[in-house]
C-alpha cells in the first residue's frame, strides 16, 4: 500500500457502485464495503475488501466514504434515517456519486455541515462498462480542500474530474442537466426518424448521416443503433430510470421557477412509454412512442 | 477543361450559393450564373463564369443546373412561375440544393417528371465557411443515373454525398429532420443552462463539460460558446431562418400525421424570441428566451 | 316582399350554407344561389331561390353576397381565381361567413377594396341545427355602413350580431380564437377524465359534476356526453375539421409572433388522433387519444 | 339544538374554513374549533364555538371532524405527525375538505382505516364568498354510511353533494381534475386574447362574446373581467396556489402514467408567471404571460 492510500468505505454496490469500488481496490486503497443486499459485498470481499454488516460499521473510521446508491429514497434511508451520519468521524469526507435531487443535495449538505463533516457531490457520466475501464467523467462540487483530499479516489474511478463549484448541489445540477440533454437527444432522433419514415427514409439511413456529421458524439452514437434496429434490450439505461431523471430536472426547475418545455414534453412521452409497457427497455425506446403516435406500425 | 467537365448553370448566389458556384468554377466546369440581384453574378463573372440576364437564359443548354435559392417562395417563383422549367432541355439534370418543404419538393419532382427532366434534391449540411473549403455534407435523392451523372459536381461542392433514396423529397426530409435536431440541441442547452444558473453554475462551466464529453460534436460545439458568452452576433444562422426550418418540419409532420412535440415547443420558443427582437441574432439566442422565462436577468 | 327586402346571392351551400340561405329565403329576400355541386342549389330552387349556373352569374346584380364556403382553398378558388370578384357590382356588399385564415381575410379585404366593393367578414358560432332555428351567433367586422346595410340579412341568419371592428380579419380572429377555446375545452375534459379513470372515477360522474357547476355552458355540455359514453359518431364537428381550425390559430399566431402552447399541444394530439383513424369522428374523440396515451383500454 | 345536531370539531380556519365552520354553527351544531394561529378560532369563539388549544383537544369526543387545511404539508403535520389521529374516537367520521394530493389521500385513508376511523374526502368547488352563502359544491368519496352520517354537515356547508365513490382519493381526483380544467380555461382565454390582440381586437370584446355564448359559465365568467381589464388584484385565487394544484394533477398523472400535456404547458406558464412576479396575483394573470411571450406591451 502506498503512502497516499486511504481508508475508504463504499456504500452502495449496484452495477455502477461495484465497478467503482473495484477500481478503488485496484488502486490500492483500504476498502470496507456495504450494500443492502449482501451479494456484491461478498464478491468484493473475495477480492480483498472488508465487508461490513451495517452501513454505520462501514463508515466508522473511514477517511473517505464513497456513496453510489440508486436514488433519493435510498440515500435518504441510509444517511438521514439510519443514523449513518452520526457514525461518521468529523474528519471524514463523504463523496456522494449518486444522481439525486437538488433538494436532497441541499439537505445533505446542511446535515453534514451541521456535524462538521465535509460533503462532496460527485455524480458521474458514463455507463458501468465505461466505468470498468476507469473512463467515467466526474462532476464534483463541494469544499475545495475536501475535493483535493479525495482527488486520488476520483482519479481511480474516472478519467477526468470537472470541478464546478463549492456547493455540492451544483454538481447535481450539472448531472441532472446532462441527463435531460441526453433524453432530449433521444427524443429529437425519435421525431426526426418518424418524420423521415413518412417519406420512406429509414431510420438507419438518417441516423448514419446525423451521427456521421453534426452529431458525431456519444450521446447520439450510443442510442442511434438501437433506434435504427428497433432493438431496445438489453437496456443500457432503463426508460423508467430516465423518467426519474427527467423528474429530477422538473423538480429542480419547479423549485427555482425555471420553465422547461422540453423536459415537460419528455415527461409526457416517457409516461406514455411506460404506460405502453416500455419502462424496462432502454430509454431510446422513446422512439417507439413517436412512431406509435404517428400511426407507424412495426412494419 | 477536362473530359468530364460539364456545362453548368448556377441559380441563386446567396452566401452559400456563391461559394458553391465558385467551387464548381475552380473544379473546371463551364459555368453560367444567375441571381435575382446582379452583384454576386458580376463577382463570379470576373472569376470566369458566364453571367446570364435571366434564369431562363442561364439554364438554356446547360447539362446540369445547380440551384441554391433561399426558400420555397424563391424556388417557386423561378421554377414554377417564371417558366424557367420550359427553358430547360430534357437532358438536363436539375440539382436543387435549397432547403425547401416536402410539399414543394414533391410538386417540383412532378413538374420535372412531366417534362422528362431529371430532378435531384441535394440539400447540404454546413455553413458557408465550411462550404468554402469543400466540406459540406450533401444529402441527395433522385433517380440513381441522374445522381451518378452529376456526382462530379457534388464532389466539387462537398466532402461527401449521402444518397438516401430515389424520391427527391426524401433528401429534403433528411435535411429538415437534421435542422430540427440542431434546433433541439440548442434548446436543450438552453434549458440545461437555465437550470444550472438556478444553482449558480455558469453556462460556460456546464457546456464545457457537456461538449467535452457526451456532446463532443459540431451541433453542440458550434453553439455552446455563443450561449456561454451570451454573444449571438454575428449570426451563424439567423433565428428567424431557424424558425422557418422548424416550420418546414411541422408542415411535413402535419401532412403525414406525425406529431412533433419538440418541434412544437421550438416553434413557440422561437416565435417568442422573434417577438423579443432576437430574430436576426444567431438561433442559439434561444437560450435568452429560456433565461427570460426563468426571470434570469442579464446579470 | 317588403320594402327592405334585398337581392341576395348565396355562394356555398354545405350543411351550414344551405340552412342560412333557407333562412334568408324565409325572411323574404330575393335569393340566387350557387354551389359547386348542384344538388343543394336545386333543393333551394324548389323552395323559391334562383339557381345560377356559375358563381359569376349568381353575384351579378346582387345587392349582397353571402358566402359560406368550406375553407381557404374554396374561397380562394371562387373569389380570387375564378374571377367572381370582377362580376360583382361596386355597390354590392360581400358578407363572408366562412371560417378562413387571417391571411386570406386580409388578402380578400384588399382585393375587394381595390375594386371598391364593401367586404364584411361574418363568421358564425353554432352548428347547422342551431342555424336552422336562427340561433347562430354572428361575429362581424368590416366597414360600419356596410354592416348596417346587411344587418337585416344577419338578423335573418342569427340571433345576435357581435360587431368587433372595421377590419374584416378581426372577425376571423374572434372565430379562430373561439374554436381554439372549444378545442381546448375538449382536451381539458380529456385530460381530467383520464386522470379520474386512474382512480376509478368514471368520465360520466366527473363530467356531470363539472358541467353541472363551473362548466355549465355549451362548449362543455355539447361534448361531455360523447366523451362520457365514448360515442363519437355521428360527428357534430369532425376532428379533421377541428384540426384545420387549430392550424388557422397556429398560422395566425405564427404571422404575429404569438406563441400558443395549447394550440401546439392540440395540434399534436389531433394529428395523433387522425393517425389513429379518428379524423372523421367528432372532435371530442380527442378524449380517446388521452386514454390511449395513458394505456387505458376500451375496458 | 335539534335532535340531529352533532358534536363537530373544525380543524383549519383559513378564509374558507372559517366560513364553513360558521355555517355549521349557524345550522345548530355543537362546534369546537382549532387553528394553528389562534385569531380565527377566537372569532368563532365569540360566535358560540368552543375554542380548543390543541388539535388533539378539539377532536377528542367529536362525532365528526371537518378539516380545511391549506395543503399536503399542513394536513400531514396535523394528522400524521402531531398524533391527532390517536386522539380521535373510532366512532368519529373525519371529513377532509382540503385539496390534497392523491398520494396523501391514499395514505390518510389507510391510516384511518388502520384505526377503524371513517374517513371521507370532501373537497369543495367555490370561493369563500360563495361558501358564505352556502353555495359550495361538495365532491365526496368514502364509505357510504359515513357519508350518510355527516350529510347534515355537508348540507350546512354546501348547496349540493356529489358522491363519486367509496375510495376517498376519488373525490380528490375530481377536485384536482376540476382545478386543472379551470386553469386550462384561463390559459385558453389567454391565448385567444393574445391572438385577438394581434389583429387589434381587444380582450373585452372577445371575452364578452365567448362568455355570452358557448362559454357562458362560471369558470370563464369569473376570470374574463380580470383578463379584460388586466386587473388581477385582489386575487380571487392566487396564481401560486393554482400552480400548486397543477402540480397535484401532474403528480397524480405521474403516479398513474397519465400524460397531461395541458397540465405540462400550464406548469411551464405558471412557473414563468411566478418568475415574473405574478405569483400573488389572481391566477388569471396567466394572461400576462401570454402577452409577454408575444411581445405585447402594457399598451
Amino acid at each position: 500500500m502506498g503512502a497516499s492510500d486511504m481508508k475508504v468505505a463504499c456504500i452502495g454496490l449496484g452495477s455502477m457502485g461495484l465497478v467503482m469500488a473495484r477500481n478503488l481496490l485496484k488502486a490500492g486503497h483500504d476498502l470496507t464495503v456495504w450494500n443492502r443486499s449482501p451479494e456484491p459485498a461478498a464478491v468484493l470481499g473475495r477480492e480483498g475488501a472488508g465487508h461490513a454488516t451495517t452501513a454505520a460499521d462501514a463508515v466508522a473510521g473511514a477517511e473517505a466514504i464513497v456513496t453510489m446508491l440508486a436514488n433519493d429514497a435510498a440515500v435518504r434511508a441510509v444517511f438521514l434515517q439510519d443514523g449513518v451520519l452520526d457514525a461518521m468521524s468529523s474528519t471524514t469526507v463523504h463523496v456522494n456519486c449518486a444522481t439525486i435531487s437538488i433538494a436532497l443535495a441541499e439537505e445533505l449538505a446542511e446535515a453534514h455541515h451541521g456535524r462538521g463533516i465535509a460533503y462532496v457531490a460527485a455524480p458521474v457520466f458514463g455507463r458501468p462498462d465505461v466505468a470498468a475501464t476507469g473512463g467515467l467523467n466526474i462532476v464534483a462540487a463541494g469544499p475545495r480542500p475536501a475535493i483535493a483530499a479525495i482527488q486520488p479516489l476520483l482519479d481511480a474511478i474516472g478519467t477526468k474530474t470537472w470541478v464546478v463549484g463549492e456547493e455540492p448541489e451544483q454538481a447535481n445540477a450539472v448531472k441532472i442537466g446532462g441527463n435531460l440533454m441526453i433524453a432530449a437527444a433521444i427524443e429529437s432522433m425519435a421525431e426526426a426518424t418518424a418524420l423521415g419514415a413518412a417519406t420512406g427514409v429509414d431510420a438507419k439511413t438518417m441516423l448514419d448521416i446525423y451521427t456521421g456529421t453534426m452529431f458525431a458524439c456519444r450521446a447520439y452514437q450510443s442510442y442511434a443503433p438501437m433506434i435504427a434496429e428497433r432493438r431496445y434490450e438489453p437496456a443500457g439505461f432503463k426508460l423508467a430510470l430516465g423518467l426519474k431523471d427527467v423528474r429530477l430536472a422538473l423538480a429542480a426547475g419547479d423549485a427555482a421557477n425555471v420553465p422547461l418545455p422540453f423536459a415537460s414534453a419528455l415527461r409526457d412521452a416517457m409516461l406514455e412509454a411506460v404506460a405502453a409497457g416500455d419502462g424496462d427497455k432502454d430509454w431510446s425506446a422513446l422512439a417507439e412512442t413517436a412512431r406509435r403516435r404517428a400511426g407507424q406500425g412495426r412494419g
